[in-house]
């Protein structure tokens, strides 16, 4: 555990925000990302490229990306796209990233995306050729969801995991993923499916995604990390979760990971006292709505050393 | 990380209740100290010996102790003594393990003990000589509070630390520990710290204390496995804190711990149904208090192959 960068990707404006039913402003969601781009945060997902009427929370995803492009220069953009239709419009915005999802768990893919795993890597295939074709720079990432487990299936088999991850990178995506959707992870499982994604992807293993359903999302980022994981996603205020993870009490809460990080001495280039400044606003934007989190409650130990981005 | 043993010691009938206001009736923890002991939970912090009207929550600790050596055989009872006093009555009630706490802080020292740490690891010799003449088998821990900061002093040198803990030996303590009184641990410091404090103690250093103030109570659990320890504090629905920790919240909690612990794969002997069974009593005999935890809200995963113990 030596000194490292880390890099943090806020996924609040997309997976915490497609969790709860109000639609937050398009205005508010810009200052939301000017704050979290001023506080050092580079990569941030916008939103789904999904119809309006199935996310009416997530509509205004074009309009983010137009923004981001234009106004927050080095901001690494992402979406997400649940086909090749959603592809067409991240391609056509110019996003930097737009991150295909695919469930390990048949069940829950069914349930989640009405496609097989395999047919989600079919779709992966004919969003790398419209890319290609289109001469786009947006990069795909194949994120392997249900990785440790599903509350409808119940247990996923890590070689299941492993061989859709290979599957994925043979259909052309540029990167891969873990996510434990449900919050079934722990330490040890999060370590040894890491390391062994870690020998088939290599670098192109990018970035683990962790429920804070039963409290262990910063210890399995812990395991990740230790694994060679360099790239957590997280949510400002923790929101978000499954509807398919009943009591999901949401995802590692950005402002949490971004605290454990800097008192473990890795860089994210994150202003902390800049981050929870923020995470207040949103708080006011979403009362009443469950947020979660302790660095804000508690505030930052008197012995830590803040930078600045 | 592989199959181990681990044990899980409950600390919610002392450094719990001793930070709630209310009084819980003898009646109610003997109930708790039942159902945690039917649990599969062999050892328990019962209380401290301290005048009745400083805590007057744990007034019972000798009632406790009586119950526990009397009804709960292979219970190892714990009590936690604040000076020669103390364990003069923790001698003669018999308990298995007395706890001397010392703060490596020498500001939070005077204000929870007032005395200095090296005054502490003096009134250790006084009780190791005490012990000996009574011809007693009660075991003595030195607890190193403050170990990784504290929020008055701000750092807390890990040298100073050491210090204190191979003093406590030389002093005739027969078990030390060290604990994060405030929540300012990070996995990275935890690590660090524990695995120079198994150099100094070898198996002589017992126990992790961690307090999850800043979300990061089982990631530290965590990473002092990784280090070798093998037996944690916790409490019951994460009960606790310090009054010297504005917004702590609490402990551990003894069933989250459980349930990672499980996760892993490392045997506790607790039965988790049982366990959240007897914290929804005891959330029902504290209702209005501060409660923490998560797994009593999701669930156990479908993943989960729960033992009985």
């Amino acid at each position: 555990m030596t000194t490292q960068t880390v890099q943090i990707r806020e996924v609040g404006l997309r997976d915490g925000l497609q969790s709860i039913q109000r639609v937050l402003p398009t205005a508010q969601k810009i200052e939301w990302l000017r704050a979290e781009y001023a506080a050092g945060v580079r990569e941030i997902e916008l939103g789904s490229f999904v119809p309006a009427r199935l996310l009416p929370q997530l509509a205004d995803t074009g309009a983010l990306l137009d923004y981001a492009k234009r106004e927050l220069p080095g901001l690494f953009a992402s979406v997400l796209v649940p086909n090749l239709r959603g592809a067409e419009a991240a391609i056509a915005g110019g996003a930097d990233l737009m991150i295909l999802p695919l469930s390990a768990s048949a069940l829950h893919s069914q349930a989640n995306l009405r496609k097989s795993p395999d047919e989600v890597v079919a779709e992966l295939a004919r969003i790398r050729a419209a890319r290609d074709a289109a001469g786009s720079r947006t990069l795909i990432e194949g994120g392997v969801g249900t990785a440790f487990g599903c509350t409808l299936q119940g247990r996923v088999e890590p070689a299941e995991v492993l061989r859709l991850m290979q599957a994925l990178l043979d259909a052309g995506a540029d990167r891969v993923s873990l996510a434990d959707t449900v919050g079934f992870a722990d330490p040890r499982a999060v370590r040894e499916l890491c390391e062994a994604a870690r020998k088939i992807a290599g670098e192109r293993f990018c970035c683990g995604h962790f429920h804070d359903t039963r409290g262990l999302a910063l210890a399995n980022v812990c395991a990740a990390l230790q694994a060679g994981v360099t790239r957590f996603d997280a949510s400002l205020a923790g929101i978000g979760g499954c509807p398919h993870a009943p009591g999901a009490s949401g995802n590692a809460a950005t402002e949490d990971l971004a605290f454990m990080l800097a008192s473990m001495g890795c860089e994210t280039g994150v202003d902390l006292n800049a981050l929870l400044a923020l995470r207040r606003r949103v708080a006011g934007w979403l009362e009443g709505e469950p947020l979660h989190g302790s660095v804000w409650r508690a505030g930052l130990p008197k012995t830590m050393d803040v930078r600045s981005a």
